[in-house]
């Protein structure tokens, strides 16, 4: 989550999309898995939980000082808010999350003997889930935001730790992640989503996402006004 | 749990108030997602625990810095019995602690579309029941004391591990906080209590917070006795 | 796991009982929790893990700068051998320890509404529980030695981690610890030890903390012969 | 995982082959210990994975300092391509490895009082069960050499939390180590390899192990071009 990255962008788009990649592949993964040795929704969910939490706090050590580690739409939408990456890279990164995760669906289901890509049935909308996105995307935003402040170090630990929790206390299973949550429309397993569902999905990450910048921007400033003007000035380092 | 924030007061209580509400949030949420998943009581008990033990640990080392991440009035009072808050910021910390714990209790039952407030009927009450809640806020009081004392950049982990652990060894599964037992009355979910418990309770963990500051006062200050003045004087500042 | 306490002698014996007695808390105290909440042993099993684990990163890191937070006669058996703690105090840190594990069975068991000690019928006896609790004991002395000598810092984890590991993969659930088998022997639950087959776990556990002793003095220092002569000379401060 | 041990050979070996046989004993008594108290196959794993995960930080934390911590030929080989360690003593490490692994398998055993040797009827084979090794073995030794470059510190970890993830996300629970591979092939248990299925396992290892080391050489070192030459000087210090 490093702000000032030295490395050139066709390494930072491979580390976004490989990163993206074992990511997704972690999440369908274990998910399968899961689901395949247990009749017990609760334990699936706790092993696609724990092993979600722990590769993101390994991809976010290992990657972090390359690209910044967002491998996620909302996340580059909060640094390019706050000028701290170029728009021209930002829509790289993002084109690159979203071949690189729905790359990772693809290794997953290889492993697992299933079709390469399927389209899930698994529904997931309505008022409750957007709710539960925008409190998940707000969350792992603003902590990230919090913890580039006080605690660059601990922001691998801050994200999987998060994440780990809001698996189990957000209604969606706290997906916070457009790149990812495209990227679950292709499988037909447990963690699946329904590609209808996955604007919605996407729609209550950008707000969730927007809040965070707005409240911690004020929150983590001392002296500054509550405002919604964003720096877009970025750096045009790219 | 920085003994000297710079933040002025609103950011502080913004701090209270939000992290409160997340960590009730994470509370009331995993026990819904727990009981709704799995019949096994043990097994939603154990989602319970790795999300308020993970939740922890983020929002103390982000909201640490801001306002010391009390989110507890035992434990603004072991920091007032210190001297280390002023006795007009204790009352407001207690405060928006209350008002931020009731409305992460609403943002949880919105998630999983359930009315916004309801009445607990779990029933937590008894002399075995209060002897674990001040066995709970002694350790809790106690181990930020030492973590102060010792390591503290350690303290959002010392936090999250001890209620991973007292979640399983306190027969009442480790409430340690009034502002959350209060949250907690308001939730006929896993994680409630009934408003009747409730004062029972706040009582136990406020003795266990006392007789932690005793102790730890003692323990940590070598050539000091065993005393039960505190210092009141604390630091005007706010 | 300090090697220079610079904490009066009742300070130390202080620290020494209370965290003995909270780590026998959190070993019967999760074990009665789980045994209550589910029938399958493995859950009550991983409840007691994970409660365990995590006390010991909070007791040894609030603990050790005051006791060096052995809480475990092989350990203080491990420490007099390498001559880092006089006869004498070593002794009284046995018995307190002693002392305060058996008083955590008791605050655990008023917790759960049971007699305050009781005798357990739980056998656990035979040449393969020895081998177990030898393994257990030479891992715990020999990873503390060496997280003494690479990374002190670690301790903590590094006892919590191996003893959440050790809960599984020896066939006696890890005691490696005398105090602690003989605090177990009064609780007819989960987690308790038939009171004759404690004598043959106490024995086990000090050969292997001397084998480790052994071992990884000579691991640890290049240019040194493996030797079975010890440093009793300790330094008399006490 | 320190490029520059300091320790002499006959140290450094075994370093390696008690900590590839308390890796192996983890394992292997783990997964017996699961399979005993639960019928629930994703509980077996999860306490498989826990146990294995946290032992790993344990002995990476603890013996890495003196061997580098491989306890995996696959990482031996990766360090040999990248000029770390000499070729004579790379083959002394894979040989101790092997048998410091079997070794381990044999004290699990013991301790579990089953024959010490056995041979596993569990079939592991298939072009998906290869792609897992793949992938498992890829994401190790990628993630060791981005944590050498950006955390060294951290490394204990990365380890520990990838493996405790590829357990669940990868279709073969992630053996990634054919050291292990063959230690596992001598246990009919739960964590057992038929014999015939290693070499697939250990030919796809060493494939994953050589594609990270092609990757991250060319990610890591900005103006390097993509390139399969390998650095074979080797300092021969050994």
């Amino acid at each position: 989550m490093s702000d000032t990255p030295t490395f050139d962008l066709p390494r930072r788009l491979t580390a976004e999309a490989l990163g993206t990649g074992v990511l997704v592949a972690a999440v369908v993964g274990s998910g399968i898995m899961g689901e395949r040795l247990t009749d017990d929704v609760a334990l699936a969910l706790l092993a696609n939980t724990i092993a979600t939490g722990a590769i993101l706090i390994v991809l976010i050590t290992v990657f972090g000082p390359i690209s910044g580690a967002h491998f996620n739409p909302a996340v580059t939408l909060a640094m390019r808010l706050r000028g701290a990456i170029a728009g021209r890279a930002a829509l790289a990164y993002v084109t690159v999350q979203i071949a690189g995760g729905i790359a990772g669906a693809v290794a997953a289901h290889v492993m697992f003997e299933l079709p390469p890509l399927m389209l899930s049935g698994h529904v997931r909308t309505g008022l409750s889930q957007w709710w539960a996105e925008i409190v998940a995307s707000f969350g792992l935003v603003g902590f990230i935001l919090g913890g580039l402040r006080f605690a660059p170090h601990a922001i691998p630990w801050l994200v999987g730790l998060f994440i780990t929790a809001a698996y189990w206390f957000t209604a969606s299973t706290s997906f916070a992640n457009p790149a990812v949550a495209i990227a679950r429309a292709f499988t037909d397993t447990f963690s699946g989503i329904r590609p209808l569902d996955v604007p919605g999905f996407i729609l209550a990450q950008c707000v969730g996402a927007v809040l965070a910048v707005i409240l911690f921007e004020w929150l983590l400033n001392p002296g500054q006004k509550l405002t919604i003007r964003f720096s877009m000035a970025a750096d045009e380092r790219d």
